[in-house]
């Protein structure tokens, strides 16, 4: 059994991954940390777990009685916690927040699994990847490696109101929210920067350069993502299209096996034939693809349950891989398809 | 042209009235006032009047340029303003709070149209009824005057999420309320007062008292009223249920009559023959009503918009009668219809 | 591991009872029928299945090769399938449609394991429940046997639009059912049958029996059901509340307690002490249960998903009983929660 | 008063133009003519209009009676229609589906009145623009005219499910489409061929000419319309981005200069500022416009009510100005804001 410690634990992500652990058969949750909601029934905050786990938040922090600890701070305290706390060498950290997730002065390594699986296997510390993140990738990494960004790429991208996270804000409010429709961050979302380390990394050197805007503006040499994200009216998923130019013409057949080649070994992430849509994937760890080809252009589709394979369920995938468990361990989810 | 003011002109009633307002033909909107965001357009706050006003938010009360004003304060701030302000005793007050609802010291005409048009007509000061008890009463008003409420009533009433209004709350964040559905303030939501009040008032000598159990509980002489508040997750409207049980049967067509000639008169209220459903009325200021008789026992479905037969639109419908305009003018509203 | 056959396998619940039983560790799938769709991917039709089977419908029905068959088809298929299929006696059946509910001239079990655990144990059919009369027994059947129904119940239950089916409607029309809500079959619902039959088994000899009002009417001796069925703008779920009138007051903590013990072998169905919302269930095999006591009148509020345990999710642990496996095997599903 | 005649009445638009007719103060609807519910009131089919009209269904034709007639056919119809019949010269037609749009063998004049405003007012046909393709125009117009198009443009677009019509289908089946996201006719909407056509009307002999390449297929000479429509889980609303490269770099002052100037005159369509979202216009006839400029790239939002704006509204928009009425006649619509 792996022994498992949470921090954050009171958030929507927290919540999420207690869901998931809960019905892990190979991990027993050690504690749930939550300075906030120390003492109370996990069941109280996570009301949906109500029946299943008499488990209370705890502000302590045995870390002497976990294997692995997860880190579901918002954006920004990870490093401070990191900073200000002795974790024993023993401990794994997976960070769901974006503290690690470029490569700098840390050990934290991506933990894209379809990128990174075997580096992950053999990692002590790993960098979750972000929602928006996980579902561009998954979309263009297979051009990526075949070297075919060689002109701007087009990315729209809707998410549901689960990603705005559990503190009420004007543009979460239902009153709002409901049936309409608006984009933010526009070309500035910080997801940007982990999307171009890893196209970068993984282009052949004949292909340009992404070009970092958030970093660099948009006048250096090199691609850029227009990178457009909306608010959907709806509570969980991410559903985009990338549209991609090529040099020159394409088979969409041919482009069809670049996806199926690429993703042959990935357990959750699938390439379809057939359009696709967003609640096929709701409620799952899974990630859906499908292409399709225009003269020089393809255009992809990606989705993702953002709370999942957006954040929580890859992170169980990632922690299975870390301790040489089958991928899909604790992850085989029923989709809510309604 | 009345000349009106608008107090509390920042929430979700002020913004509606403003929409209204501004395309009633015999108004000039004098003022909008609201501290917190004096100095700021309108048109920032509520974001669909773009295009339709230039006005501003103001910090002042110019009382002598005004005909009448709307207090959309929150509940409890109405009584508190008259008693701390000196308001010239030619302007006309529409109080759209609960606080002068109930018959007590002070002047306020109780601002149901299908009840007291004629008292409204000459009245300087006017309370409008809640949502709830709007939606509530039309469905039981003919029973009522008939002497035929004469055994508790069971009364289920579902409200969307405008109701709790402006200030996002863990209720009416959209991850938690999108496809969920609950009560609140079972038995005891405070509209029970002001029905109780309306319903004695109607009742002949021979029927029973309704009793106000959130000031005698349960255990008084009369009749109840069983009220089952729910939250729907929907923006705006109300749906209602009405069970009353009869001493005797009585037929479906001679109920029918009942609600037909109670509400002949009425330009907003109608009886429908077929079944009816909330979106006949969202964005409009009607009300619509059916019925269903099963042995002793009738049915009456009742449903309004919530913000407009509920709040402004019988607000404004008040303002017309106490200026002895045509009591639908500014108000033939389109209906969403979707 | 129990080998299973699916009849009616393209519908909601077919489908739904596939996502469920894919991952049941004890159960292997070996025919999926559907006349309509045979020789087609199993995924076409039920695509968040896309990437998890590789299944096809088949028109084939290999009796020989299975161990229980479920009846996924619309009401009043299953009697005349019966009637026209010679299905050998070591296959048992269970039954999802209404036609073996009630007691009559076959020997189908009325499959509530709330009520009826120990018999369906030992049953070869089984007539799973309807959605609405799961929760609705789930929540007057502890005061059902303590002979507490004396008085007629008002019963107000709102449903999901897959309630309605896979074909589309006018009323499951997105344009007219987002942001709406209706009733339907007042006082009328075919669920009612079932429910009183049950609840008439359970009462003790001195309570009144209960009217099965589409049978008898309304002026039988007895009491009655007052249930008002609504259209919810929601995909899943049912939520209701019962509204129960007492012969005399009753402490809150006893009518509590009287829930905790009727269920305290039930593995799904939980009283709760704090409100209930219906998120809390979604995606789940839960029900949960909540009360509150005003004078002599207590009010249940009662929440089920009505495609699991209102459908699927029960006839699997009906199965589960049937075939001595641990009741909640499969069934452990990750609520969505948002 | 212009006296109206309703063709193909019983639709979406069909109902949706006699809910703001009704209210047109210079209107008489003489006749809303429907085959299939031909003497059955208006108020059966679109339910809203309950209260406001006793106005029945007629299969009859009075040309005589009638000013102008609006055709509320499906697409394809008009054509067969006006082939079939024998209108009078004295009766104006607007004809709401695509059949008269592009320019050909016929007089009808493109309804879009940001463009073509003068020649209108002198149009006895009038051929309404699409929903999309009002919406992508307006976002493209004032760039256009200053011939900036000069690189692809990549256009995303979302609108509500009253897109699809009144006959339910399984993409607008509730349970499908609530909370779901997809895309369809991806970079083959029919709408491409009337924004294609205004395009290069207006664009100066600098500039490229726009592909048709529903027409043309992807490789002539000249820039595409990169167009990706979806499916949102809303009822009425369009929400479009469009991305347009310029050949160097231009103020964002300078852009936002180029639209106010551009729609100076237009009485629904506003340049904003500020970010906007989609219910500021829903329930009006208002376009709404917001740029934002990066390096060399401008990214326009624009959002309008498919219904309105987009069909019936800009239709009604059109009659005000082939009868010299002032614009924004019986258009002044109180938005649902929520």
């Amino acid at each position: 059994m792996v022994k498992v410690g949470i921090l954050g634990a009171a958030g929507y992500t927290g919540g999420e991954l207690i869901r998931v652990l809960l019905n892990h058969p190979s991990v027993e949750i050690v504690f749930a940390n939550s300075e906030s909601n120390a003492g109370n029934p996990v069941s109280d905050v996570h009301e949906s777990l109500v029946g299943e786990t008499d488990q209370r938040f705890t502000s302590q922090l045995p870390w002497d009685q976990v294997d692995v600890v997860f880190f579901c701070f918002g954006h920004g305290k990870s490093e401070v916690f990191i900073r200000e706390h002795e974790i024993p060498s023993h401990v794994k950290i997976i960070d769901l927040a974006q503290d690690f997730r470029l490569v700098g002065n840390h050990d934290f390594t991506y933990g894209l699994p379809e990128v990174n699986r075997l580096k992950i296997r053999s990692s002590q510390h790993v960098a979750n990847p972000g929602c928006f993140a996980t579902c561009v990738q998954l979309g263009l990494l297979p051009l990526a490696k075949a070297g075919l960004l060689t002109h701007d790429v087009s990315i729209n991208a809707i998410t549901g109101s689960t990603g705005a996270g559990q503190k009420p804000s004007a543009t979460t409010h239902f009153s709002w929210r409901d049936n309409n429709f608006s984009v933010y961050k526009l070309f500035t979302h910080q997801h940007l920067h982990e999307i171009c380390q890893t196209l970068n990394e993984l282009r052949p050197a004949s292909a340009p350069r992404v070009i970092d805007t958030l970093n660099e503006g948009f006048s250096s040499q090199g691609i850029t993502l227009d990178f457009i994200p909306y608010r959907g009216d709806f509570t969980r998923g991410i559903f985009c299209t990338e549209v991609i130019t090529l040099d020159q013409e394409m088979a969409a057949d041919k482009v069809a096996s670049l996806y199926r080649e690429f993703y042959q070994d990935a357990v959750f992430t699938h390439y379809c034939e057939k359009e696709i849509n967003m609640k096929q994937v709701v409620n799952t760890n899974k990630a859906l693809l499908h292409t399709e080809v225009f003269g020089r252009k393809i255009v992809v589709t990606s989705t993702i349950d953002n709370l999942l394979k957006g954040a929580v369920g890859q992170a169980v995938q990632n922690m299975n891989l870390m301790f040489n468990l089958p991928e899909q361990t604790g992850l085989v989810l029923k989709a809510s398809a309604f």
